[in-house]
């Protein structure tokens, strides 16, 4: 694609997305950009096609999602139930259990994400946020970044699912995400990994992380 | 992009890729596949762009990258030691503490590819194996599956790193992870999962699973 079929390969128009640090840090691992280019632009999907100078000085093509970042939470109520999702994700072409996510909307912060899509997926709003952790799911080609939150307190709002959201939700306990975990169903990234910090608060060997947000 | 200028938009040439049993579990929520498209194939990534039906009947487009599946594994050595590794991604333009991992060749089991990928990119083959999980670590936007496996009684022999692959390996200790989980940085999904199970199994909560493959 040429860059006048494409505004938007102009190397000008793309910032540096490495962080000059790591070269400093880990000078035998570390590479950087040559050329960069927005190759696909789709509906959802954007992907980069860089030339990138390797650390013994080559240059290979690296190609990447550029996505907007997500966040992700775990509503739980006062007898401890947890509401998950169920929902069919079209590439996969199957249906999982989830903890309710979205991705950000630009100029968001991961926390107003994850409010905002708690609301619009569940019906639910939130008084008490804590962060648990945060993951990059797809290291190998994409820059996602997904915050996972806890989030207490519920009270019933009006549900918005955007268009072609389908989205069924259900209240459970921690026992039989557990079980799902353990039978290996949680197949989902974000949930299983939610649920395995959620069994080490849950018997005390770790303490639940600080519901101040 | 026309068919004629991408022949692999051609429908018959992309094989359903949605059990049909799906949409009989879960009418509510189940999509289809109206066309199908691969609308953009570089070096590494492919993305298909469908018309999917919605349960409602309406339609809508959905993007995802197209991906071969890949393995990755734990190596443990007579000590208990894990083989751990230091590669500086692209996308996300860091370098990560992972377990070794990689994509499937054409015609591979995923077993095949974890023998594979650790010969090459640790220099170590292991005479057992065992199955860990298998993980779905980005179903909002790929379809990739990935199997992690654990491997022990290992012998050295010679490593071969594919051109543009620069990796740091390194022998830790469990509780050197499980200290880097516990301060989140173990930020790679496929690494924070392995270990989440790891500490199951060495504080005798979960049994080791067999390694018999």
């Amino acid at each position: 694609m040429s860059k006048q079929q494409n505004p938007q390969a102009a190397d000008t128009a793309i910032p540096d997305h490495i962080d000059p640090t790591v070269a400093k840090q880990y000078p035998s691992l570390a590479e950087s950009t040559v050329s960069r280019e927005v190759v696909y632009e789709g509906r959802f999907l954007k992907v980069r096609k860089d030339v990138a100078r390797m650390p013994d000085g080559s240059t290979n093509t690296r190609e990447f999602i550029m996505h907007p970042g997500a966040a992700a939470m775990v509503p739980i109520d006062a007898d401890g139930r947890i509401l998950i999702e169920r929902q069919f994700r079209y590439g996969p072409g199957r249906v999982y259990v989830e903890i309710p996510a979205g991705k950000k909307d630009p100029g968001e912060t991961s926390l107003e994400t994850a409010k905002r899509e708690l609301v619009e997926e569940t019906g639910y709003r939130a008084r008490r946020w804590a962060h648990l952790t945060r993951i990059h799911p797809a290291i190998g080609f994409a820059d996602e970044v997904m915050d996972i939150y806890l989030a207490r307190d519920l009270e019933k709002v009006e549900r918005s699912l955007d268009v072609g959201e389908f989205v069924e939700i259900e209240w459970v306990t921690l026992g039989w995400l557990v079980d799902e975990l353990r039978a290996h169903r949680l197949l989902d990234v974000k949930t299983q990994i939610a649920v395995h910090w959620l069994q080490r608060f849950d018997d005390g060997s770790l303490p639940w992380p600080t519901f101040d947000l």
